[in-house]
């Protein structure tokens, strides 16, 4: 095991890489905390939470909604769960911005941290204190920014990952070399997705995944330059995953191919073949046909507009991302050209 | 008009006392806000909210729940608001508290302010950035803690603010004078409430309590100390509030009176006969008969408490109060015992 503490604005996150979840027990009093995961992890590794007071929710991002969260509050009053308490996240994405939303508001606010069981959510969602619930359409609308106590990487969890979830990892891992890290981009052409999967090789690749992230919010906790860059391909990505029957990893992929072939315009990037290949190497689909009207009406909506414009992160070369202001209009003509 | 900065951990606060509403636009683009009032305050000053985008609540703490935010967010998404938008609860402490925690979590935190209308909100609830919604009878169960850009204080709210209405924010300048200000104390038992409520007193009153909370807060924003010392009579008075039909104002009275009691028994606090004198000068209850156990059944799900504890405030003499943890049992004895 090896800890890393990461700290922020005014707090910080402790990471336990290459760890095992029943040591869980030695960093927190499990009497003081309330583990909350979904069914599907809850039934595939039950054995792990006996002792541990336990809320297990419905899974899917359907779920992430209010409802779930007035649910969660009313078990913490009847637990009698207060301040001191910690919530503890146990699975993919999905619980874990539930936990850290519901932890950041009841009683206005108490401790929580994460055991991610999902690739996606080692290398992305567990980290940097985003956290929030779909409104409709519209994902994560509701939600705050506030800071796990800890993150705890066991890879155990990862044998029962279904092969469409770890392709939903590998997308925000591709996503993390095209903006930062181009010897990553290279590694990940070289070898074969298996050969990261099946071998302890993951351990190395996920640390390397989040210490990328945790050090972009590390320096732009609350979104005001550099962490922008970790958008790529989530513009047109989010608007298109609540309206179709995409995973996040699908709609985000697509994303990322429109955002580099809209990089072309802009920035005159000229290795969107690359990234295509890479995405279709690890399984994910580069292109698909949509409704672009129906995308459009929800982009407007977009956490990231401000008036006529949106902040979108273009691709200058494999590695390097920058942030651009794009009207609208604009916008809307060059994704009808595509 | 005068012009205050407060400080936080990571924000501020500007205080613009003895100032006029229609000065609001030369501080803030109108266009990029939103009002959020209730029907009883739009009704009464509709001339005032012309040129402004306004959300209309339903007005009283029954609506302090999640259903009403949901509802707010909604109508954001409508008017197609982003994360430049500000928020402005113009009203009572309900339409401070969810315009606080409507703008902390849409688009995971937007900018707000408050024009606080009533005696209440103006020293007390509009100070501090807590916010929240009720959860069934558990009041400000959900929320967070995050300071308003401003506060806007024009005293011509107050005209047409009903004696009850009047009443409840005496409660809090006696609870304020009680823990912390003696000699506000002496002159608030030397005036009659008149000679406040019907002359330019009321301005310099209003100052006074707000920088007296806003001082606390300053150097205690998350509520680790002294900061506590504000809960004197909340204990006991919000266990009663939700139960029973009594204003804020007649439960913290009653919280009072019963906490003045109780630190007889810890501080030999010996000036209950005061307390109890003032809050009858100024319209408010002492005592009441209520059902003791429910009241000590909501008591156990206290924020405050920690364990088998609950940190509570007490006198010690009129002017200072002290938190001292208590054995919920033990509170329990002395409650069935006044």
């Amino acid at each position: 095991m090896k800890k890393v503490r990461v700290s922020y604005t005014t707090s910080s996150t402790d990471f336990y890489f290459s760890a095992s979840f029943s040591y869980l027990k030695q960093i927190v009093d499990s009497s003081r905390c309330v583990i909350i995961t979904d069914e599907h992890v809850f039934d595939a590794h039950s054995k792990k939470f006996k002792g541990w007071n336990c809320i297990v929710l419905k899974a899917g991002e359907h779920y992430k909604v209010q409802t779930t969260v007035d649910s969660i509050i009313e078990q913490l009053i009847e637990m009698e769960a207060d301040r001191k308490f910690t919530l503890i996240g146990v699975g993919g994405g999905v619980v874990t911005d539930i936990t850290g939303y519901a932890a950041s508001i009841f009683l206005r606010g108490i401790n929580f941290g994460f055991a991610p069981t999902s690739l996606l959510a080692m290398v992305d969602a567990a980290i940097g204190g985003k956290n929030g619930i779909d409104v409709g359409i519209y994902k994560n609308m509701a939600g705050t920014i506030r800071q796990p106590s800890f993150i705890f990487y066991d890879t155990a969890f990862l044998k029962t990952l279904p092969d469409a979830e770890w392709r939903n990892g590998f997308t925000e891992i591709i996503k993390h070399a095209c903006i930062k890290d181009a010897a990553m981009f290279r590694e990940l052409e070289f070898y074969s997705p298996e050969s990261f999967m099946r071998t302890g090789k993951i351990n190395e690749l996920i640390q390397r995944n989040a210490m990328l992230k945790a050090k972009v919010v590390k320096y732009d906790e609350f979104e005001n330059g550099e962490r922008r860059l970790l958008n790529f391909g989530h513009t047109i990505g989010h608007a298109l995953e609540n309206q179709y029957e995409l995973s996040h990893g699908q709609a985000i992929s697509i994303g990322m191919t429109c955002a580099s072939h809209i990089s072309e315009s802009f920035t005159r990037f000229n290795e969107t073949g690359r990234v295509v290949e890479l995405l279709k190497k690890f399984g994910l689909p580069a292109y698909a046909s949509f409704d672009k009207q129906k995308v459009f009406s929800v982009l407007r909506m977009d956490k990231k507009r401000q008036r006529k414009e949106i902040n979108f992160v273009l691709l200058q070369k494999i590695g390097k991302a920058v942030v651009q202001p794009i009207e609208l209009s604009h916008l809307e003509k060059i994704i009808n050209s595509l």
